[in-house]
């Protein structure tokens, strides 16, 4: 942290900065400037913000300059991770694939949905149950219902499920069937669910808020990684911004910002980023260039029917150029798609 | 609602939307231009948006024309109302001052804050007990026992108490010991706590989500109303913009926009929103002369020793000013300044 | 300037900066911590820029301390100033009323305007006659002919002029008939046009760029006082956001921001960062409240006729409550309204 | 353009809208809801926005349908463009790499970074001789000394020149030595220089404004074309939001979503939008990837010493890697690396 004093700062002022600092613990470099006097300290942040140094006399400014993440920083874990879910791996040497349905709404339509997904190359299943929705009107999941057609298109099809929990209190529940609990974006900064997914022993996709700054998305992994859950999958799904051309904006630079300052996997959502159909092929593609670790895609058999966002769903006619797509790009980046553990 | 044909949408794809609209139980009026032709919607506009009218051929758009929220309009309920606790009204009417501190510390400290607040002309007494932080190594709040405290300082200041509530399960517990159940702005999107709330049979403090657009933060506000209870006043306290010389900036414009579309009375938050002592009585001017329903202030005996933060906490100087404030601004927008039930 | 390095980083790397700030003419203080170095920097910022410092191997972040404008800024000149346009001042004991139409279109609307102006208290008259425009299909003024119009206009009411200059060869012709020079939004990084009415010997009321920061705009005001024009008066008018409710939104703080950082008045223009009439007296009340040196206002007798952003302009029906307003809040916060010269 | 009504519109409001509109040479189309009425307008929407619709008694908005530019759009021109710069062409069909310094300091120094640009793949050569800076004292360009030098250089190399022009007089210079004309994202609304570049003879190159909308882009580009100028190209070069990490959050979905609304070739910029140099050759394959008709780059021999931008250009060590990019990814996106017209 430095402390940066006021053009006008006393030397009373200095050493009263100095005197606090060392009181809890730390020590204070003071660098005199021509107009300004700025302080270096040393030892532990967390304690010196308890101690509000900005509200001093003669301070102007403290900023903070390292990084308020641990557990999940490269800082102290140099190497980039791998999180395997049921086999399937998602990390630096792979591009994974999970596709499926935004919500679940029939057995059929759920089926049809992962077969799709599977033949265009994905290892992993998505699929909601439970859906946090803007409006109190609108379609809210089947609840467990949702969940158990879930596991049983798992059964029928191998893939491993990844789906949404909403509220800290149904994490068992959604962790006895679900292979990877996903936090929605609309939930990072609910820190119970945050704390309960962390404490469910179950990997989690940590979609990133829709106006969480990458600080504020690595402190709400953080939170999950303090309960002892490390097998944490960053997805970037677009930020809120003045554009309205699209639902949201991808922040695609995020991937190589985000893979400097943790080891986490991150992974790249197009389709609710742009809630637009024919911007998720583009984006997919440019997904794997960029270097994210996975795609995560909405297919719907009838999305003219889909009862939540069928406007970015793919359809069966757009899987072959997805299938194509996820053959040949991971190859230009070094990696190799992921394929099932039994395949 | 309104569908905007593509220029080359054809006479079928016209057709096709006036038949699904139809078979939802709704009439489609179709206006013919020299380039597109746009087809007005009449009916039940929760049914149509299960069409994925946008997905079909030739749909260029699909506008929506009516608000989404019904309860919390003012179009079913013009007059604007005032929610009143435990006696203290907040409404068009008045101009209610809310203050104390940011998070209970201690029993010393929440009663100077109360009696500070007191002081200045506050009738309900604002402190967290259970707070959301970014970060899992900040103090997170007292929790039962913040909540013990706000009680005794009820006793001992005859204000009742604002306190935010974080966890939809917790909400039982909160609301025994609370006077108004407060949602914080990183729980705007929280549905289970918004449902909680609303079933809690306490009126409800609804802060905006720090990146919600009002229309989504009269949904949210539709939320709480669902479950039946209309005891909700809106607290503006910041959005999310570009500029960082303040945390966030205040949309002060939101207040008469708000006020517009919906009965419910709104207050502002002048500490939060910039996050700088030196903007709190300025913006709290403001507040009073662009017709909020009230303010909400942090004030703190000792800022410089505030677990939580103490940077925007009014300090006992303050005071003074604060209180003139509150005398003399009200009747300027032919308003009164709340007193106590029992004054 | 502060120099973080990276955790990583060797002693030969801090060595190096140490020698490159030397080198140029500055002093480097390091400060050593556990887990990174912070080098503080003593001397010419500007020199310090063109190191490129940050790309220095293991240098981590460089971080400016200081503001980087001089002119303009209140650490080298306390007092905060009073501007005076022909007789008619704008500083900090008063508050100065600015209104008219927003653009010229004939001689008898803008003698309307400028009478409805003079009636609600005005003591200086606005009105376009070149408009910068989003498209070229729509009206872009009167030019000269609109300046002449104003010129009679004056005559009639001795009102002196605002108007704004969209092009920095226009600059002369432009002085030529108006008292203020406006420099618009849209032209808030135009540096040529900065420069050019820095040189042309008229106060300037610049107006903030609807997405520049608070520092963006203060450098802006320093281009036109680097050619030594200080008679700069700022006009807050609205940020562009996520939120559609309004045109812009208003970022009210940035008056008692912008007041500690600067010593140039600011005034508020309620008309175009709302875009709509409902808003204009609600938040004229607020700009008077949070101490801003002044608004400028839209009016228009005929608004459904109007050229350009009619929907925000006050009619006559609206007069009597402006002109209430600027009776009766300027008081309250230790004011007077400005009154004619020749009054 | 559609009209929609107040809940309380009364048939005399109605019919008045529908009065005006005849007046104006258009047709209304009312439909009648439940709780409103939707008037659908045909005619000439420019016409129809001079009457102020909105104002009008019982009218709650009205919203455009079409899209307000005309010559860019590809509603009336179908098949996407290709820009041609003395032969290197700028299209569908091809990947252009334009790469260079960001500013021209020194004969040597333009000299080297355009034959690494060449060595990379560049088929032209940016560089800045007049900078458009936000602080009055950091380095402003060369000016014509810098244009002689891009001159000089394009002479020995064969690479043609783009480079920016920031003031509508200084066109004529600037043009007499470009073979491409750059308007930068601070003059993206400054109309008086987009005349001017659209009068000039020369393709030119539009970056979109840090804050501009796509439609506002578009604007800006018909602005141009207006005059005469159809040989256009957009750059995508990051837009500003809340997120800090990166310089300017890059609108990576505006390639495909401006692709499909105009005509003209759309290109990215990976240097500015990020202003990192780690940044830049991920951005460049996701570029390639999601469909760009080329990139902009800056390289620079020793940007430790560069006047402008140093953090964000290319090195010698980046170049075989940039070049492999420019060789390989063109193919998956079923285009060619463009090659000079001499080679």
């Amino acid at each position: 942290m430095v402390i940066v004093m006021a053009p006008g700062a006393t030397q009373d002022d200095i050493e009263s900065v100095v005197e606090a600092v060392g009181a809890a613990g730390g020590e204070a470099f003071v660098s005199r400037g021509v107009n300004r006097t700025i302080i270096g300290l040393v030892g532990d942040v967390e304690r010196f913000a308890t101690l509000n140094l900005r509200a001093m006399p003669g301070v102007a400014d403290a900023v903070r300059v390292s990084t308020p993440y641990k557990l999940v920083s490269r800082d102290n874990h140099p190497d980039r991770s791998t999180v395997t879910v049921q086999g399937v791996p998602i990390g630096p040497d792979t591009v994974t694939l999970i596709a499926g349905p935004c919500a679940v709404e029939t057995p059929q339509q759920t089926l049809e949905a992962a077969e799709m997904a599977k033949a265009a190359g994905a290892t992993l299943l998505r699929g909601g149950a439970f859906k946090p929705r803007t409006s109190p009107y609108a379609f809210q999941g089947l609840g467990e219902a949702g969940l158990r057609i879930l596991a049983d298109v798992r059964e029928k099809t191998g893939l491993p499920i990844v789906t949404e929990v909403v509220d800290a209190h149904d994490v068992a529940l959604v962790a006895s069937y679900a292979d990877m609990l996903q936090v929605g974006t609309r939930n990072a900064q609910n820190f119970a669910l945050l704390q309960a997914v962390g404490a469910a022993g179950k990997p989690v996709m940590l979609k990133r808020g829709m106006t969480a700054t990458i600080e504020e998305w690595l402190m709400a992994a953080e939170y999950i990684a303090q309960r002892g859950n490390l097998d944490i999958v960053l997805c970037e799904r677009g930020i809120r911004t003045y554009e309205t051309a699209t639902r949201n904006t991808l922040d695609i630079s995020a991937v190589p910002v985000v893979q400097r300052l943790s080891h986490l996997p991150v992974i790249i959502d197009p389709s609710h980023s742009g809630g637009r159909r024919d911007l998720v092929l583009p984006l997919s593609r440019a997904a794997i260039a960029v270097g994210a670790d996975g795609v995560i895609i909405d297919v719907h058999p009838h999305p003219e029917q889909a009862l939540c966002d069928g406007p970015q769903a793919l359809v069966d006619g757009d899987l072959d150029e997805l299938a194509q797509i996820m053959q040949e790009f991971p190859k230009l980046v070094s990696r190799t798609l992921t394929t099932s553990p039994s395949a």
